[in-house]
């Protein structure tokens, strides 16, 4: 069996943390006031180390397709991963508007797109995404309810993968926001989260792209049968019995960029899921993610419970591809700016609270 | 008895909101796939009569202080309310710095600062905002507790002061963020919910800038006074009788902005209790008011649930000014970049749904 890399993952930074917690009390405000805000750039400055900074930030989607959509647990057909990774590059999927909006680079990795898709050239003005397809795209993926979804060579291929597109991005990164197409990954992301927190499949499956009625219920067992095949299984084999290539390598993305201080602000469903596994193989990744959004997607909120986290936003989003993330990064930047931006009581001369007992 | 403005409130566009709908279904993600971002660019749709705007957008913040300080009912000398005056022209302000970060007009409206502040020039980069002093601010204002706040004359020549303040945009703003400042306004707004949703004091009483202990049970018997003293009122009495000039100006305010098919982007608890009479008053204005966040300030979520609203944030601000407003105007710039900016299945030739049946 490959051994999976070694992880090495850094405490948060009391020392930055303090400094920002102490700045944050200074600032023209009563304590408190900013709520999440401030907790935001104290949280921001123990992951990075120093102040707390919002960019650059980079949008990494993974893209590839499941032979589990054969049974029929998307309202999408196959050959829509092919076609939105085309239209990333285009520059007119939401990803696209939102990192173009934002001014966030979008780097889409093709780690195992099934259907051909078309030669596009990202226009000239940058509008669109970066696309790279990774070796690993070309290696094999089975279906999970059946049989291991990934080899031993094959996840570690694809854990690779991931690490790899973080260590491509500009070493001054600061946040990265990870997200995934691929139609059939919701099925995975269920049947992941149903063995790493010991659930039911009605628990955890939702709707994904829009599956109702008896499609739904083919969803549900497609799970179940998942679930008893693998039955109880270490988090990394859960991966690789029931995940897919690009969630294999979210885990290594997510890993990479926690190792070297990125912070790494979590997507939806599917991201979740990945930090769910990364975390139950090494608690110490936990420090190092920020969580966007409470998905409409019913796993989500199980997964949210069981590590901890208050995402910021809960907008009934559940479309993936680092929508969420990108909705929430101007969270990051408000919350950057005014630590960064804001007079202090002192240097305002704003006079600060009242004596205790004074009326 | 002046007569209050005689508002006429448009009627949502049926039409910009349908057509806005129906390409968000055209869009190439799954329908209903973004959430409230949808909803909202069907929302300002509506509101403003065509395709969804968030630019340009001011934000117009009412400073006022209030005699109700006397019994000690806030955790900072009244003397704060100038100084913050001061610090939002100077740039050191948390709505100082959130909006040079987003590019947004920052307007503050002195109608009733009872101390000096410091004269201040805004710097030639225009780093912070413009600061007016409206005729109402030498006006009288009295102690909540034991008497009218306003007197009618007062009362309407605030009323008049907000909507002079909106006529005074530029006419193709789309969005206006509304804020306050004033030390002791919490009671105010505590008190108005109390009266105009007929809760008792302990359940619209929160901290405000920090108060606890005995400050709070005083804050407590202070609302519980005034609402005692007024019992029963119509929404305009109540704004009159336990308001403040910088609440009755964004009253005036906000109905300006509605009539003028200006979405209202509403902050957190004082501006929401001032929705709240306005709508009392004439029904048609909800229509026009996007609820931007639900404030820590306890008196909050029962105003929020009383308008049959769901705000975009929970981050646990209570902070004012409209710093939670300018917190989620980048989710409205989302959802009208989105809009405007995504491809359909059609013009990327991505296929939709498969048929109802096909697996």
């Amino acid at each position: 069996m490959a051994s999976s890399p070694h992880w090495v993952f850094p405490e948060p930074d009391a020392g930055a943390a303090g400094a920002a917690r102490a700045r944050q009390d200074a600032l023209t405000k009563p304590r408190g006031s900013l709520g999440a805000l401030e907790d935001l750039a104290v949280t921001l400055a123990g992951i990075q180390g120093g102040p707390p900074a919002s960019r650059p930030a980079a949008a990494v989607l993974f893209a590839a397709d499941h032979p589990v959509t054969r049974h029929g647990v998307s309202a999408y057909p196959a050959e829509v991963t092919a076609a939105m990774v085309a239209n990333f590059v285009r520059g007119g999927a939401a990803a696209s508007v939102l990192c173009r909006h934002l001014g966030v680079e979008l780097r889409v990795v093709d780690v195992g797109v099934a259907h051909p898709y078309e030669r596009v050239d990202r226009d000239l003005a940058g509008a669109g995404a970066l696309l790279r397809r990774d070796p690993v795209a070309d290696d094999p993926i089975f279906d999970l309810r059946v049989e291991d979804a990934l080899s031993e060579a094959v996840y570690e291929r694809a854990l690779r993968a991931g690490a790899a597109e973080i260590d491509a991005l500009g070493g001054d990164t600061r946040v990265v926001l990870l997200g995934e197409m691929g139609i059939g990954n919701t099925t995975a992301a269920a049947a992941m989260t149903a063995l790493l927190l010991g659930l039911a499949p009605e628990d955890v499956v939702g709707a994904g792209t829009g599956v109702a009625g008896d499609a739904l219920s083919r969803k549900i067992e497609v799970v179940r049968d998942a679930v008893r095949r693998v039955a109880r299984a270490d988090p990394r084999s859960v991966v690789r019995a029931v995940g897919g290539k690009e969630i294999a390598a979210l885990v290594g993305a997510m890993a990479r960029a926690i190792e070297r201080r990125m912070a790494v602000l979590v997507d939806g469903f599917i991201v979740s899921a990945a930090a769910l596994a990364l975390v139950q193989m090494a608690p110490g990744a936990r420090a190092g993610m920020i969580f966007a959004h409470r998905s409409a997607e019913r796993g989500h909120a199980r997964i949210l419970s069981a590590l901890g986290a208050r995402p910021l936003l809960d907008l009934e989003m559940r479309l993936g591809e680092a929508s969420a993330a990108l909705a929430a990064l101007p969270l990051l930047d408000a919350a950057c700016a005014l630590h960064a931006g804001m007079a202090t009581f002192e240097s305002a001369r704003v006079p600060d609270r009242a004596q205790p007992g004074t009326p």
